[in-house]
């Protein structure tokens, strides 16, 4: 986490790239940040270049003048190692920097996200870097983080990639017989009698059209091998920090779900999580709550840094649209409101070159601090010094969890059949947006973390169930818990074989069941089913499955084709608990209507009753609970306050009843101190 | 053809690969073998790497105990030689063995179909390992097919491929000067002075987007060659196997309507035609008729071997969904209706790992016997088996034949213009589709073959007129023949040189018009014309053409555009016969309608009248005819008997004149004994 | 130009390739020509392979022949280098003439456009090939015009290139700081120290899907270096025509409106400039008129070539429709209409083989005169002999005028953002078109051109304003011009770096306008705007602009959004003009009011009042105007004729006031003497 005795308010700022501007600009920046509110700078992103003109060489001398401009205007730093993009000259002399594509075509200097982190030469000059920096800046109070690279993501496919490979399945299996039998290598006659006979698994070998493979043993292991060695080299840079600057808080930025790396991993190893989040046009605000809850399930429910984000538009969607007026303001909140404790952009200020020239930015390309959009900024900047200290640390309890897993999300989208339509982040949305929609504060986290303090447990397409993690699920059931899951769960262990004997593999005691056959409908094409008096479409795949023990609840199972009848959703009780399956895709409505019978069946109460659209959340801290009310449309709702309440933007306190009116995208912070009236129902 | 005294039924099982499990599993698949009515395996597809774990050894062992194993059990044996994947090991030592990609990538080791047909590693141990096992297992009396290599397919590109087609250049050739003449490479400068100078067809030099290309006549020998350069490989394995077992039944496995491989040149060296059929959801009953039909005509006539179909699941579709109660039974007696002595499937065991793991099998992940497939695998294995004998052998005496020709093929979609829409197999589709759906058995056959049987002769898409194609069929119409082409036929030699004077070429005489210009409509678009007091569309391309001796039948040609009024359809009255030009594309109730007409002309009769969607054919065999009825649909129909006959499925004797039910799906064999009631209209 | 001392009318002819036929059919061709009025021949287009058969031969004893048969026939010559398409000999000893594609893949010998322009061979052999032909043919009277090369076009990569684009860095940057600069490489760290660090950016570095690119200083500037180099090898080959025969016309066929090549820059070394013009189906023939004042507008208004244009149909295009009857006609005047002197065809005879064998030609593969095609192919060329040199050398006096740039093509195009729905010559075509429909005479000029003599100038999407382009616009509008330009207008510099200060940058002053924020709008959604009293649709970006100096003319702004009321279309008083600003993309019917305002407040008056789809366009020679009238449409129009006339191609006169009928598809030239009634309107 990041240092709170340093800290009197959430930090905000952001990317600050000086060096692509002459230096008598710079005071001009200062002036504005100061209006704007601005107290803390991330700098060095990509200055490698700049910082290391050649192997043996570091010059700071330019940054020490911003590092000092900074401290001179009292704002704080987040040293970035700038190793996220390579210097040309040593792409130029050392070319195994340089990465391989997935056709094999290796690469030339450009772009970013550009280093094999393989390369003998990356892993050597990379933590170096990260080192020398250390050395230089240790000591400077005015750092309160370290930020690693930036957004490491991409593959590489090449020599050296195939050699560190060979190594890491050693590491993993021990012998070639081993891996043939984690591979399932006798299918297509792939045995292997050595590992120098292992070649990695891309459009060469074993991938094809949309990136899926023929063998998903070795293409699975490679997606693990490639986020353990962006890892590696993470840690590397770490080391070399740490060594330094022993109380040094390190982390890197994370991309809202983004598939390439498994974050869960990542995480464990670093002091604080941050994100970069860029919601696309048109994305419904629950996928953004989403991903900041997946950013605090990182981390056991520790708050984390909004890393970035845009104050006005991005730059490489098809159509940049502009952030409507007040949606940089509620973005912002519904961060805090999630978990973060900073606010910061990517960027402060707009360049005049190359790709992202026509990114949004605080300080833009007319340089005037007259603009709507500087005004927004400045104000929330305000907001945020009025705010303070008040709301840092604190902490959700959500009495929801989803489970949510990088192997899960690799396995089943290589997967040849039973339908190219099943996607993960799709199935797990369904359940959380659900919840999220009906203000259930919710967890995202790994299926092998405890679960004890849930009284709701959702796994959704949980397909690969690994290790142990079913015994973690038996025990919360045995124990009491309510756990839901669907359609082709349990077909896997973490090799991707499959669990024989019947599906859903190792659930099938926990949920009573035994799934026959799964149909896939075609693209288009839908059943049904009713529950709760209702129909409900169904659809991507239909299992066909037996009761061994549970009930149906469903009402009268499919309503056609040729398993009409067979049931849809399931419950067995189980232990003290019960285990619910819902066998098909359906709509949100459904979901919205049985999770939320299950909630009020376990007693749990949304953090607030308010109209569609506008989310509450709810963090907490010693003292006190903080709701936070968030009016994601544009029409302005009025809400029914149900505690007394002090409120912290607009000032004012509430006795408990009080009806306030909310406008479009506004915002409002109500502080509950423990024991007011209500309180108990947050 | 399968030697018939050695088998009393239609030989019932499919591919078996007992060695991706532990040999103590091998029993039980036995037993679930018996319940379902097996007796025959197809062994060792995807061994090569377990029996040959270097260049000089072979461990025949474990195939020795499965086939001990098999042998025990009273199952007859399809041997396959393993060639159809080679071993990671010989990849790495030998890495000529790995095929190039049409963008020059040279592919690593991984999936299937990936050895270069070119590379001397491959034609030296893929030879050697067929020589090894027919010797190994010579005098097997359960050995009933050999089986090369699996599913021939792909392309390489390699520098081995290169030399081996200017050798193959050579050999046909001769000359550089008659290769300059043939692919009339004065165009666009691309004279060759020498054969070193020829390279590789693809999209490093003459393919563009589409696999289209700029100089056809390369591009159309280079899939000649590559198709016999496979061929060359599967008759080195041949000769091998020939010369341990004289008279071993050599086959390999086509892959329906594939356009990769000339597979009539292929048949002609095979001993028994194999098929894998897997219709995609969606498809048209008459396009698995179609493919049955081309693999009867592959070998005059002779039965087939159905030797791979899903009993369940594909798992290498977008949407993979269940063949439907019925339908694995219906789909396996339509297969033999068309002419194929045995029933198999791929596969007899759901493997656990890798990419086809969610393709359904005889032994599902289950391994239950209480399962919707197996209960309907063992049910047909029981028909199977009561139905013994009788069919076995029986022939299909078309009156109808559609010719069909990869050349053609190859060579119109290689076109560039007049039009993308232009597709072969949606062509020969057309016409095929409306005679069988009014149940004429049709025989596909190539266009050198002998068409004095046929009463009607359909060459849709004629495009490429060979050799002395068009004297067969000048000959065929002059002696009384009626025959029947399109749109933008007679237009090249074997080339792809047109023959110049004006089209249809060298079928002008016998077409009696001249086609002046033909129109591509953009897609979308459509003229018509009336024919039979009905109107029908005209689409894709639309000829315009003069009559010079043939008449005008269609009712007063195009109805729109400057060519309104132009024939359409036409006939020419050549010697004795007919020849009919229909100038455009039109729908499927036009070729209902026109065919139907000729049909009748030529006193020709459906094998039996029965409603839509439901099929009829015949075969027949000393002393007796069998026609097959098959309800495509999933509603019951009613269908009167003409004949006298037995029903072999259900048991009984219907006189001519009796009305039986049809439930969905459902199927019948009827006997009808020389001689008897109503035999001759079939 | 032509040199029109030696032309007595409208050359009639194309591109002929008899090296593709045996020498005894080069006879009955010549009759045809004659039949058809051909009186030129383009020769020796791709015939470099059979002309040079090793690196020190050449053999034109073929071209000889032909050359000497067109003479003896009294037909005119453009004699081609045939340097379009490399010997394959060449391409085997010498690999380095083959192309690098933008994935680094080396191309093999095949299809044309084949050539590295900075291949060392390549330079050497072009030049000298034509050199060698420039000497054997110097003194023949017969040649009228050299064609170097054919149809330039395409990309490389290779390490030549590569080595050649630091080359041209040098000599256009001087040092690498000074790259650095232009390219804003402090940007992601790319900072270079060296020339020998910057590589190609192709898919290998910063290109990314769609070709966009994340670094557009480099992209900018390899695209200007691939246009530079392929004019080089070019002018090299122009070099050594120029110094055989000191007074060559020399050129090279232009592609309509492509993006690849700055055509402005090769213009201005080429003696004519040519055009292949092949409209697709579909096309607006505002589009195609587009094209052809593109050509004339490249060298001051100087006539140009038609070089190529089919007959009858295309092969290279999805759907090749036939040309409607009359079509052929219509587009060949349409091309003299706007400047063109010669009508010339690809091409003269149908190849048999390879894959332009399916485009038409003027003997097609029928041989016959007998045909549509052929037929207005020949009363074409007996219109064109009845016209004889009235019309030769005639120039268009257009008062409006259209900025035209290809920097601003490729910059706005590769851009990062706002919205990919952004394409310039969409933009191009919104304006020209409006003025085109109402039968305004348009220019199409660079920048940097005089722009003094038009009453309007619109420069649409004018992106990046390049040196000192901005002052030519004000000069013009201070002068009293009329101007317009469009949104996300001024935005770059040359180098495509942002001017900083507000957009529209250095146009500001000129506009009266600050645009403070660009919103994309998602395909398919719009906004909209009032103007005259008229609803019109706002789309693809929306400018939100304040009024800085200039007045709102629209009525009432944006109607929709959060910024409703923003002006949409605002005009400026700068000294004694006006600047017009269109803050968005609207539909054709604005466009037409808007500059229809504009035209009738400048007392600017079409050529004719004609109905719509007729084109009517002015041309002019000392003492007479030429009104040629185009009915674009299949339906007859009647129109009132102005002015005193002689009418050129059905004979007659008129007086001002007639009305003549116009039939579909049908044209007519009016010659208007100087001095006679109405004749000042034109």
């Amino acid at each position: 986490m990041l240092d709170y005795t340093k800290l009197d308010k959430i930090l905000y700022g952001g990317d600050y790239n000086p060096e692509q501007w002459p230096e008598e600009t710079w005071p001009e920046d200062m002036r504005m940040f100061r209006l704007a509110g601005i107290d803390i700078l991330t700098l060095n992103v990509f200055s490698w270049a700049a910082i290391q003109p050649s192997e043996d060489c570091y010059d700071f001398s330019r940054l020490d003048r911003i590092v000092e401009l900074a401290e001179k205007n009292g704002i704080r730093i987040c040293m970035a190692t700038s190793t996220g993009a390579h210097p040309a000259w040593m792409a130029m002399r050392h070319p195994d920097i340089l990465r391989t594509d997935e056709h094999g075509i290796r690469r030339k200097f450009g772009s970013r996200h550009n280093s094999c982190p393989n390369s003998p030469t990356y892993l050597k000059y990379g933590p170096a870097l990260a080192g020398a920096l250390a050395q230089h800046y240790r000591g400077r109070e005015s750092i309160v983080a370290w930020h690693i690279s930036n957004e490491y993501s991409g593959e590489c496919y090449c020599e050296n990639c195939e050699k560190a490979f060979r190594d890491w399945l050693k590491e993993k299996y021990g012998t070639i017989e081993a891996v043939n039998a984690a591979w399932d290598t006798a299918f297509w006659g792939h045995t292997f009698y050595g590992f120098e006979e292992i070649v990695v698994p891309d459009y060469r070998s074993e991938m094809f059209e949309g990136g899926r493979t023929t063998f998903q043993g070795i293409s699975l292991d490679y997606r693990r091998f490639m986020s353990d060695s962006m890892l590696r080299e993470c840690l590397l840079e770490a080391d070399e920090i740490r060594s330094a600057v022993p109380d040094a808080v390190i982390t890197t930025n994370f991309m809202a779900l983004y598939k390439g790396l498994d974050y869960a991993k990542w995480a464990k190893h670093l002091d604080v999580v941050a994100l970069d989040c860029y919601p696309s046009n048109g994305d419904p605000w629950t996928r953004t709550s989403m991903t900041h809850d997946q950013m605090r399930g990182l981390k056991n429910g520790d708050p984390y840094m909004l890393m970035e984000q845009t104050p006005s538009v991005t730059n490489w969607q098809p159509y940049n649209a502009l952030k409507r007026p007040g949606v940089l303001r509620l973005l912002s909140w519904q961060a805090v409101a999630h978990g973060a404790d900073t606010v910061m952009f990517f960027q402060m200020k707009q360049s005049i070159g190359a790709c992202e020239k026509y990114h949004g930015a605080v300080i833009s390309h007319a340089g005037s601090e007259d603009t709507r959009v500087f005004r927004e900024i400045a104000a929330l900047g305000t907001e945020l010094k009025d705010l303070g200290a008040r709301t840092l640390g604190s902490r959700t309890a959500a009495s929801a969890a989803v489970l949510f897993d990088w192997d899960n999300w690799w396995a089943i989208e290589n997967s040849a059949g039973p339908s190219t339509d099943i996607r993960y982040l799709t199935e797990v949305g369904r359940m959380y947006s659900a919840l999220r929609s009906m203000n259930y504060d919710v967890d995202l986290v790994a299926p092998d973390q405890p679960l004890d303090t849930y009284r709701l447990v959702c796994a959704p397409l949980w397909y690969m169930v690994k290790g142990r993690d079913d015994e973690n699920v038996r025990r919360y059931v045995a124990g009491g818990g309510t756990f839901v899951t669907s359609f082709f769960s349990g077909i896997v262990q973490e090799n991707d074989l499959v669990t024989t004997g019947g599906y859903p593999g190792k659930l099938r005691d926990i949920l009573g069941i035994w799934v026959e056959e799964n149909d896939a409908l075609p693209s288009g094409s839908q059943n049904s089913f009713r529950y709760g008096g209702r129909e409900y479409p169904a659809g991507i795949l239909c299992d066909i499955l037996h009761l061994r023990g549970a009930q149906q609840i469903d009402e009268g199972g499919y309503t056609g084709d040729f398993y009409k009848g067979s049931p849809v959703v399931t419950v067995n009780h189980f232990g003290k608990g019960r285990a619910y399956y819902i066998a098909t895709a359906s709509g949100p409505e459904f979901y919205r209507s049985f999770l939320g019978d299950l909630c009020r069946e376990q007693g749990m109460e949304p953090v607030m009753e308010v109209p569609a659209d506008v989310e509450a959340t709810c963090r907490r801290k010693e003292g006190a609970r903080f709701v936070f009310l968030l009016n994601h449309k544009a029409e302005a709702v009025k809400v029914r306050i149900p505690w007394d309440c002090a409120e912290l933007l607009k000032g004012g306190t509430y006795p408990a009843g009080s009806e306030i009116g909310l406008a479009g995208y506004d915002v409002r912070i109500f502080e509950i101190p423990d024991g007011s009236a209500g309180c108990q129902q947050v």
